[in-house]
């Protein structure tokens, strides 16, 4: 595995050479040259991609799943993809995503021990307040039954503080991080995969208590310093169950300064004024949108995919996360068309609902048109989420699931393309590895077998579909955009999408062009 | 000079001797060891100046000149100074420091082309609205009398975005910037000086226009990125001034955001609700707070200084700038009195009011017992806040001025010392170099000529009276926190400031004690 591997590092570097010591395909894996070519020029010369994250951030905005905005934005990329030509250009449902949700506005101010501002965002799926309350701060630990026990009687009328304030730890990188050579080396070792653990779901019932307890509000610390407020969903987005009270994310500077006060005996004042709000009495379905490249050759039955989940959270306007993917992958079919590629197969692209809740949105695509699981026995596990159960049934195979070579996905922010994750898939490493070699000098080298994980490519690797996500550079995505307000059109990097835009198509073309499908790997154990 | 400049670091970096290229003192400077390491314990191992800094800028909290806060903190560190038993406590005022200011929030919303909280916050001495008020956006350029003709009779009602949309700059650097080797030994080369524009004060004209025109608000881009609001006066903090309309600073990534929609000609409607409000109808006093280690010596009635400024901008907590220096000084007449020095010359610590305004309150505190320029010939020049003067008249000097020896600052945040600058006192540096010798191992090295402002010590350097400010380490100072909402005592570092607080206090000693003043330059010409 490591001869292997350290071959492929020679072959991903381009100093390699397809040796007797690498698992060789069948054929030398073909390069059209000639339509890398022309999508190179199309994609760096002809750019559409940041006018599409233009619109689709800043006019559309945030995307939260099932809300207005992300109806807009489900019908402007239709109207893109019929504009540009491309064929059965629909929306498809996913059933019972829940409830719509929006907020307006967030405005949260000390009283006292002194007057200041304090910056604070809701959580999506959470109640607003009636106007604006004001009421007193306590710092509590809601985490367990044991905690709830505790604090029971305690609570009422109160703002509850539920974390520890957290000493500021400064950046120790630059912003913005690119892959060095060495650390791309570092990328193509393989690390032993680990146990997971299982989780306890415990929302429901922190929900429950905190509205039979008449809480005012909860305060949660926000994961980033400097200010960033990193906001992601509380309360329920599902018809009937508990939505607990109004839950906001702070700011750590205002959260620690908030607590220290209360670590000092000083009674602490706040008023909270929160405009937000859920759209539906019921579970609404949401969309993923759905256009193609039919495919003209033998295998035109055949279907190549790419996506992006068009969702986002809420505070910023979901930017890299993942309008930046969104407007590449939709880049990519632009380009494709402009250039005339005529693909043997059908290239399919699918722009995900959900995706922030689970994948939902690609895994009831997949389960509707590749596979599924049955449910599993374990009624413990049956009530967990899909993407959290540790036990699964059967494999329940469609019609489709030999159809699809291949699927594709980015959703690791702006940063340009440097390779691919193989997903341990390793026959299908040394067929990436050539289609890259006219990338090389954009920065796209490496191969790695690491699994990466957490968005929709996995909805396919799940069930044996060959599913990929593309090695990004880093920039600042987790130091500073990834869920939080921050997540703006400014923060994406022009220059990186339009290398990534080029690089999709012609990973798509060329997957489309293959005589062969892509070859899969062994169906994993249950994880 | 060059050569000299040599000669000082390698002194400084402890590896010169006094040879015979360097100008040398009458007699070897003493260092008292003993002194020195009663100070690093009492610094060191029963530091209070976190203790400080955590009541002024977290109980206490902004500080902006005249407001209540700014009152409370004078009385707060005159108990302190009179519970460590220090003479002569008292506040002095300064006069006409114009009106108090305060606010306690600001809540800017887009209400379309779509609901977004905008995160900005008001310029101290603007007035706030009327409760919450709405209006249409517009971008225009209101910085020339030109400007102001072009956009007569078009601005009412309307809310104006003075800046053009500014690019997202990532950070090319951690967070924390500490000096390397090489970025000392930099610092010890001199540049030569450069001539210093003067001038145009267009402020009051401004004001006047937008109250006259009747426009609802301005709004400027942060002038740093990453949401970070960077905000310090406007309108105008003098009774009977225009104080213009509601002014406030957006943070640029929602400042941009707007800009991009007025751009595409989206109508832009925002709603505003700020709280802020002068506290006076008229010209207020402000005060310095002093005290004092009287001296026991033959030189009792020679003073050395030292000093931070209290006041702060009102978005933080101020407690890089300069809750750090405050506690570091307060801290060293503490340790000072523990140790139960009893030095030669009178050791005076000023903490002042008004720096943030042009050094205020240090000008004033060295015009009343030291020194003062004669107003200048030119009404233009007198027309000016002193600090902007390029011009000015005769030196007269009070009777304290041959009784006072040095003053010492500390007001480049909490990073810690890493030398002084000797403000081109070539005659001191061969002292200093001496001083810090104990210090090169919590890294205090280097002693450079090279000349710093912006900050108290400039009161005294300009009239010949040896000011100087120490060498820090800049942490995210400039990056991230100064006169910005995260100048909070999170982002400040206690082990930094405990060096500090002792080295300010060996300094004081020394100078204290040393036979003769500190030596003085030749007056500068006028600055």
């Amino acid at each position: 595995m490591k001869h292997w591997l350290l071959a492929a590092a020679l072959l991903a570097a381009g100093l390699g050479c397809m040796g007797d010591a690498v698992a060789q395909p069948a054929v030398q894996e073909q390069v059209d040259l000639d339509m890398t070519a022309r999508i190179r020029q199309e994609a760096f010369q002809r750019s559409q991609v940041m006018a599409l994250l233009d619109h689709l951030t800043d006019v559309i905005g945030p995307r939260l799943t099932n809300s207005p905005a992300m109806a807009k934005a489900n019908q402007w990329a239709r109207e893109r993809f019929s504009e540009w030509g491309l064929a059965n250009v629909h929306d498809e449902a996913v059933e019972d995503l829940g409830r719509g949700w929006q907020f307006t506005h967030a405005d949260v101010q000390m009283l006292s021990p002194r007057a200041m501002p304090l910056h604070a965002l809701p959580k999506a799926w959470t109640p607003g307040t009636p106007g604006a309350i004001e009421g007193e701060a306590v710092q509590a630990k809601l985490e367990s039954d044991a905690d709830l026990a505790q604090w029971r009687g305690k609570l009422r009328g109160k703002i509850v503080f539920l974390d520890e304030a957290r000493p500021y730890k400064p950046g120790d990188k630059p912003d913005f991080q690119r892959y060095s050579a060495a650390e791309l080396e570092e990328l193509l070792t393989f690390p032993m995969p680990r146990a997971r653990k299982p989780l306890l779901v415990m929302a429901p019932r922190i929900n429950q208590f905190l509205s039979d307890e008449g809480v005012l509000a909860t305060v949660s610390i926000s994961s980033r310093d400097d200010g960033i407020v990193r906001v992601m969903g509380g309360g329920s987005r599902k018809a009937g169950e508990a939505v607990g009270v109004p839950a906001l994310v702070m700011a750590a500077e205002h959260y620690n300064t908030v607590v220290r006060a209360l670590q000092r005996k000083e009674p602490v004042r706040l008023r909270l004024d929160v405009d937000s709000r859920f759209l539906d009495d019921s579970n609404q379905p949401g969309y993923n949108t759905i256009a193609e490249l039919p495919g003209s050759g033998p295998h035109r039955n055949e279907v190549v995919m790419l996506g992006a989940h068009l969702d986002s959270w809420h505070a910023g306007a979901g930017a890299n996360d993942n309008g930046a993917g969104v407007a590449v992958m939709m880049e990519a079919m632009r380009i494709l068309k402009a250039v005339g590629a005529r693909p043997d197969r059908t290239i399919r692209v699918a722009l995900w609902t959900g995706e922030e809740q689970g994948l939902l949105g690609s895994k009831a695509y997949v389960a509707r048109h590749f596979a599924r699981f049955e449910e599993p026995d374990d009624p413990q596990q049956r009530a967990l989420p899909p993407f959290m159960r540790q036990q699964r049934g059967k494999l329940i195979k469609l019609p489709g699931y030999d159809k699809i070579s291949a699927y594709f996905n980015l959703d690791n922010g702006s940063g340009r393309i440097r390779g691919i994750y193989a997903q341990e898939n390793l026959a299908a490493a040394p067929i990436f590895a050539e289609w890259l070699k006219p990338w090389h000098d954009v920065g796209a080298t490496i191969v790695t077998q690491r699994n990466t994980g957490s968005t929709d490519h996995i909805s396919f690797d799940a069930v044996g579909i060959p599913g990929f996500q593309f090695v990004q550079d880093q920039l600042d995505y987790f130091s500073h955009v990834h869920h939080t307000e921050l997540d703006v059109q400014d923060h994406a990097v022009a220059d990186d999408l339009k290398q990534a835009a080029a690089i999709v198509a012609a990973f798509a073309y060329h997957a489309a062009m293959r005589p062969q499908p892509i070859p899969r790997k062994p169906m994993p154990d249950a994880r």
